[in-house]
Formats: C-alpha cells, sequence, structure tokens
C-alpha cells in the first residue's frame, strides 16, 4: 500500500485514503495503483504539457467495474479523468494533477462480428489497429484510420470523435457508431448497443457522448458499423496553378469517381517543396520545378474492381489534363508507387523531428474560402514574425486545412502571437478553431472563435444536467 | 379578432386573449389566426388520431419571429406543438386541443447552394421536393427522399430523422445535415449552421434536435450535405429460396456493388402474392406461381458511369444465377421495367385504399434474426387471430422490417392485441418499435419496448435541462 498522492483537490489525505481504500475494496488491489505505483505514462497524453500525477490510476475489467469507480468518486466527491490510449493531442486525456484516472485499458477485446448485419461490438479500450485487423480477418473493413493506431483506443477514437484522411468518404468516427454503452458520471449504465442502421426509437444519444471528450460519460462499450473491404485502389497525384483548378478538380473527383473518392489532399507550394526536401521514401514524379504550380493534389478511390475501376480513373484524368484543369498528372502504376506519392503527403510527420517546438494547427475551413484563408494567414504571419515558416495542406475535401509555423532561430516559438493570428482569422472566415483534434485543455480559450455564445451555453447547461457535481474531466472542453 | 378557442390548458379566457393580443402585436394580426380562423389542417397530422383545435395558429416568417412565440408562449406558461408538413404517422405534430400550433409554412426558402462546399442552407418549412429540386439544379442530388415529399417539410424531415429507401447507400436524415438553427424552448436562438464536413470544437448540438420530434427546441434552418447526381441506375429482382439465401445477396451485393448499393428490398410470400395481384402498373417478371420462392428482393445500385455500371452489375448477377444463390432473377433494361419492379415493392401504397383501417408497423431488428421473427409474429398473429392476414416487407439492409395486418370482416381492427404481439416480440428479439416514423403519441407506451429506464430516464434529463417547463411538444416521445 503506497501513499495517496497529496495534490488531491480540496480532499485532505485522509478523505483520499478512504476514497482509495473503498476503490481497492471493490476492485480489487490490482485495479488501483495509487500514488508513486501510478505509471508514469498516465501523467499525460500527448498535448505536450507538463505531466501532472493522478491521486490515483485506477484500471476497472468490466463496464461494472468503470460504474463502480464513478460512483465511488462521485460519492467522494473527487474528479475522474477518462484515459484511452493516452495519443491526444489537446491535453484532453492529461490529468491536471489529483484526479482519479481512470484507465480504459483493461477493457479490451472484440466481443461479437456479426457479419449478417456487417456490425462489430467493441470494447473501448481496444486498440484500433486490433480493431481494424478484426475487421479484416471477418472479411470487412474499418475505415477508420490515423498515424497512432496502434497505441490508441477505440473509446478514446470516439471521445474525441476521430477523422482521419479518408473522412470524404466513410465520414468521421461517429458516422461508424451504431450502439454505444456509456456511465454516465454518478455511475448509472446506459447500455444502448444498437445493431440497427434505422432506429428512431427516442432521442439519439450516442452522438451526445461521441466528440465530447469524456466530459459527459465513459464510453465502456461500442458498436461499429462494418464497411465491405475495397477491392481496389487508385492514386495520382495532380499538378495545378491555381486554386479554382483545385475546386474544379474537386468538383469533378466527386462527380466521376462517386462514393468511391477516398481522399483528396491538397499541398500548397511551401508545403510541397519542404515534402520533396525532407521526406523520406517520397520522390516527385514530376521533373518540374517544384514552384512550378498553385497547388499540388493528391487523389485516391477505393473500387470493387481492379480492371475497370483503373480504367476509368485513367480515363477521368486523362480528360482532365486535356482539358487543362490538371496540367501535369502522374498515375501510380503500383503499390510502390502510391506509397511513395503517400509519403509527400505524410512529410508533415517530419515536422516535429526537425523543429520540435514547432506550432501545429488543425483548423476547418467552408472550402470556397480556404485559398483566401491561406494568403491572409500566410501574410500576417510573416509581418508579425519576418522570417517565419508556414506550411499549409490538409484534407480539403472535408474543409479541414493543417499549419504548421516555424520561427528559425527563436529561442521559443510566438505560440500565443500565432495562435491570436490563426484563430482570429478562423473567426474571421466562419471556419473552426478544431476540426478533428479535439478541444482538449489546449484549445478551450478559443472555443469561442468557433462557436456562439448560446452554442456554448447550451454546452454548459447539458454539462450541468450530466454532471450536476462537475467531477467528469474537469477544465476539459468547456 | 375572433375569440381564442376554450380549450386553452389551466388558462382561462382572459389569459388566452392576453397571449393571443401579445402574439399579435409582435408578428403581426396575418401571422396569428386564433379560433375559429386557425384553419383545419392544422388540427392534426397523418397519424389517424382525431383532430384537435389549437388555441391558435402561428405563422412567423422569420427565425425572429419563431424566437418570439417560443418566449412569449413561455412566458404565459402555454405549450406549443412546432408544425411542418402535417405528414408525419406518430401523431407529433398534432395538438392535443389548447396549445399554440407553431406552423412553420411560411419560412420557406432555399438561401444558399454552395457549390465549392456541396452544401444547401434551406429554411425548415421547405418543402423536400422543393429542395430536391433545387439541388437538381445546382447539378447535386439530395439522396432524402419519401412519398410525401410534395407536401412534406424539411425540418419536419429531420425532426423525425426521415428514413426512406435509400438509407443503406446515403444514410438517414441526420447523415445528410452539416449544420443546424434551432429555437430553444425560452427563445433562445442557437444558430449552429456549419458547412464544414470536419468540425470538433466542442458537443455536437445538431443531433439532440435532429429526430428528438420537436421536443427540445424548434428546427428554423438547415446546412444539408449535398451529393454528386447519380448518372447511372441499375434494378433487379432476385427470387430466392430462402433468408439464408437472402443474407448470401446482401452480403455479395454489399462487397461487389460496394457504395454504388442503393436499396436491398425483401418482399415474404404474402406481399408478394399481394403485390401481384394488386400494385397497378406493376408486373410479374417471373413466369413462375408467385408461391414458388421464400422471398423476391430489389437491388438497385446508382453508379457514375452507364455502359460500366450495367456491365459489372449484369455480370455479378450472372455470377449469382450460376452459383444458384439466386435461382431466377430478372434485370431491368429499361426505365419503364424499373418502374414496374419498383411498382410491386410500392405495392405497400394499395394497403390503405383497399383497407382504410389496417394495422402497420415499422419495426427494426438485427438482420440475422429477421426470419426468425417473421415466422414467430406470422404464427403468433393467426393463432391469436384466426383469417388475419399479415404481410412483410422492408428495407432489410438496414434492419427495417415493415408490418401489415388486417383480419377481415372484423368491425374494428384489433390493434391492442396485435401491437402486444408484435412489439412484444420486437422486445424478444432486441429490435426497435420505431425505425424510421418516430414515437410521436401513438408509440409513446411502447417506448420501453425498445430503450431501457436508463435510456428512457437520460433522455427525461435531457428534456428537464432544456425545456424546464414542459411546454415544448408536451405529451410527444417521452
Amino acid at each position: 500500500m503506497t501513499t495517496p498522492h497529496p495534490q488531491a483537490r480540496g480532499l485532505n489525505l485522509a478523505q483520499a485514503a478512504g476514497l482509495i481504500d473503498a476503490l481497492r475494496a471493490a476492485l480489487g488491489p490490482t485495479a488501483v495503483l495509487a500514488g508513486a505505483d501510478a505509471p508514469v505514462r498516465n501523467h499525460n497524453d500527448c498535448s505536450g504539457l507538463p505531466p501532472a500525477p493522478p491521486l490515483a490510476v485506477v484500471r476497472p475489467a468490466d463496464t461494472a467495474g468503470v460504474a463502480t469507480t464513478l460512483r465511488l468518486c462521485s460519492q467522494h466527491g473527487v474528479a475522474v479523468v477518462p484515459q484511452g490510449g493516452l495519443t491526444g493531442l489537446c491535453g484532453a486525456a492529461r490529468t491536471a494533477g489529483g484526479e482519479i484516472a481512470l484507465s480504459l485499458e483493461r477493457l479490451v477485446g472484440i466481443e461479437e462480428i456479426d457479419a449478417a448485419a456487417a456490425t462489430m461490438t467493441v470494447r473501448a479500450g481496444t486498440p484500433l489497429e486490433a480493431v481494424q485487423q478484426a475487421a479484416s480477418e471477418a472479411g470487412f473493413f474499418c475505415p477508420l484510420d490515423l498515424g497512432a493506431r496502434g497505441s490508441c483506443s477505440i473509446g478514446g477514437n470516439l471521445a474525441t470523435n476521430a477523422g482521419g484522411n479518408r473522412v470524404i468518404r466513410y465520414g468521421m468516427a461517429r458516422e461508424m457508431v451504431l450502439g454505444l454503452e456509456v456511465v454516465l458520471p454518478d455511475g448509472t449504465v446506459i447500455t444502448s448497443l444498437n445493431k440497427m442502421i434505422k432506429n428512431n426509437a427516442g432521442f439519439d444519444l450516442k452522438h451526445l457522448f461521441i466528440g465530447s471528450e469524456g466530459t459527459l460519460g465513459v464510453i465502456t462499450r461500442v458498436v461499429l458499423r462494418l464497411s465491405p473491404k475495397p477491392a481496389s485502389t487508385q492514386v495520382a497525384l495532380c499538378a495545378v496553378h491555381s486554386y479554382a483548378d483545385v475546386l474544379t478538380l474537386l468538383a469533378s473527383a466527386r462527380q466521376h469517381l462517386g462514393p468511391q473518392l477516398s481522399a483528396f489532399e491538397v499541398m500548397w507550394p511551401e508545403f510541397w517543396r519542404f515534402a520533396n526536401t525532407h521526406a523520406p521514401r517520397a520522390r516527385n514524379p514530376f521533373a518540374d520545378d517544384p514552384t512550378a504550380y498553385g497547388a499540388h493534389v493528391l487523389v485516391e478511390a477505393l473500387g470493387t474492381d481492379e480492371a475497370q475501376d483503373a480504367e476509368r480513373f485513367q480515363a477521368w484524368l486523362g480528360q482532365l489534363l486535356e482539358d487543362g484543369v490538371v496540367p501535369n498528372a502522374a498515375l501510380a502504376q503500383s503499390l510502390a508507387d502510391a506509397k511513395a506519392f503517400w509519403a509527400l503527403r505524410d512529410a508533415s510527420g517530419e515536422f516535429h523531428p526537425l523543429w520540435p517546438g514547432h506550432l501545429a494547427y488543425d483548423v476547418g475551413l467552408p472550402v470556397a474560402r480556404m485559398e483566401d484563408y491561406v494568403i491572409r494567414c500566410r501574410a500576417a504571419l510573416a509581418e508579425a514574425y519576418p522570417g517565419i515558416d508556414s506550411f499549409f495542406y490538409g484534407h480539403i475535401g472535408d474543409g479541414n486545412l493543417h499549419i504548421i509555423a516555424h520561427l528559425p532561430g527563436a529561442p521559443q516559438q510566438p505560440k500565443d502571437g500565432v495562435n491570436a493570428i490563426v484563430y482570429g482569422l478562423v473567426r474571421e472566415f466562419g471556419g473552426t478553431v478544431s476540426a478533428e483534434h479535439g478541444i482538449g485543455t489546449l484549445k478551450r480559450e478559443w472555443l469561442g472563435h468557433a462557436r456562439s455564445p448560446e452554442e456554448i451555453g447550451l454546452m454548459r447547461l447539458l454539462k450541468n444536467a450530466i454532471d450536476p457535481q462537475g467531477l467528469l474531466n474537469p477544465g476539459k472542453v468547456l
């Protein structure tokens, strides 16, 4: 037995010890790691904020254990921070110090794959990659995918409503969910493991919890809708002169590739130059000077018949070349080509090793206004911080723009000033401060740049109704 | 000036007159039709319940007018029933007598079509057909479609989360919504007209209101996500021996047609016989005895290239015939064929003229268990009501089964008894009492057959938080 951490909010040591004892009595001693026994990994997520130790890490093995944990914490008035794979970028799973960290890491495993319904029932702590593999082994496809797939958990993916590269075709994580089991702050278990695509019996409760970043309830089990396995992949890199041509290309891709269009990734010139210089395994398929075009676009389509799909994709691209919309294009002729093209887009992974303190943004903007935003943002950053590097790229078909900023040689990056420029323009353009990473603690002060006082007021009303003590993931989102 | 209707709940005539006067002063006299001036059409929806006159019909022309109406009703403590096209089947838009009917009929028109974002911003009272036409004229497709398209309103479609025939491909109505403007019971306007596919800034508020049947807020404006226009349609009718073969056919359609699969409609033998006898314009493409098969399935695919898609569809169907999964199939060779095939499925429209008092159900079931349900339900109905006709058909790919029951010669159909059999088995099979029509008042007593006490408790908690006076659409859903 170790002593509980003394930072417990507003609790004296005796009270904290009382909660720890109660948790141990209910869940067994191995499920409760208090004080110095709390693993260091549970002190933080991937937000880059300083670590902070929880009062204890509690690791229930089932839904009943999660409910017991929440009920006891509620009775003792101690705050709880739900934790999945701890890969979140905005601090939603980080303890502020002194809370109970409720880790879902033991709540793992696929409970059922229903082939007729094309659904999977899975426990929340299961890593995304295990979900993908199980779907694949059963002859299905789980389209949700992101870089952290090996360590992020499906519950965490849903708590943040994860996005990724294929949202244009398959939607955000929430669109893959048919049913959910959630434990409320007082320990009430809401088991809503619906497997039907159509169910209009009363309010839709699942969408309230998906994307609420663990502030309204703790997701314990999920019913996912599985997709058929794609049988073909077509990838092309297109060089275009202007953003107007990007939009023409997007409209054409939507029309001609239809529901097969699975990625539409735009890279502005600074990013394209960076990718060609720094991306390992990438190769520029164009002989041109990398500054010769206004933008480069990676287009991907997932189909059902390799021969027919390849023919159709090629004919579509040929027409665009002939029409002059796309002055230069390269079609992947092999899996190796496709990987090399994606490696250019995935050069975004090289910013961190090169400039560990760089500033990264995940904004959303109306598609039609994105180029104006990039021009204004680039100019404002250059004016405020001469010599600053800025890079723009993203999932433009979904309205999602990523921005990287880095001021070479600065002992500390001008975070507050760049935030104000990036998010100030987002507000002006009617965009969002988070397209896919969430709000957590890092973007909390900017939420009002994307949502109105009335919207935030309604969020608070819902939070207060479901968590009147304010004990579940306090200080996050709102 | 006419006298307000005396049924105003708990109000005396002077109080009711005070509210009417306040509404007239704020909105203008033509926006408020009280007492005998209230149009008869606003006394009911399509639920088949007896009509009941409202205290007054209020018809604001904009969001501010809706907000004013709700604020004044809240201040006077008078209940409000939101009304769209009045085509709902479960009584959600019907006044119980004495409430204010808040009609959205003047809040019409398309505000914007954003071609780059592929979105439409539209006012809630706009008929669905006008939305479909405007999308089409702008080169897009609005996939939401149902029989009442000419008179139902888009706001009503979202309030009930409408389904329809193409859910298997495009999802329910909620999946076509990117943004929403809603007025809360106290008159607060929540303008959340997001146009971005990815927006993770705080809780998702829109899904709480979509499908809540006007009990949490009044939808005033909507941002819809538009789809590309399909360029080809393939339709086939397949006769199969068993439900196991229906499931094999469904799995094969999902895999080979991929995202083009747009309808998978199954007709059990009683329905097939009825359709062949009663559907006008339908023709049975099979020479066989209509009782020779276990089920008939209409499969539709919407594609992007007529020639290629037809070839692929035909090859797929040919393989299924060769494999013996589908012993008999007919491929539509023309638009006329396709219409004739659909006319068999749409024979469901003939029940009403033939047997006006027939009992109709809209349940959902896990796909794998549907045949067992049909066998049990058919037998239980026949045992309880010898001679009863029962018909089973539906959107099986979505888990949605429609049931029609009719006892020939009965002076009154045995509604309570049939309800108990149909919904009792739904509970036993883990299904839902409403796949697409909603709960309204008609299915309120059966909600507990599809949702747990904890789920219903959470719905009540949300209702009380947002509408503490209980004045918005009281007695509906919960």
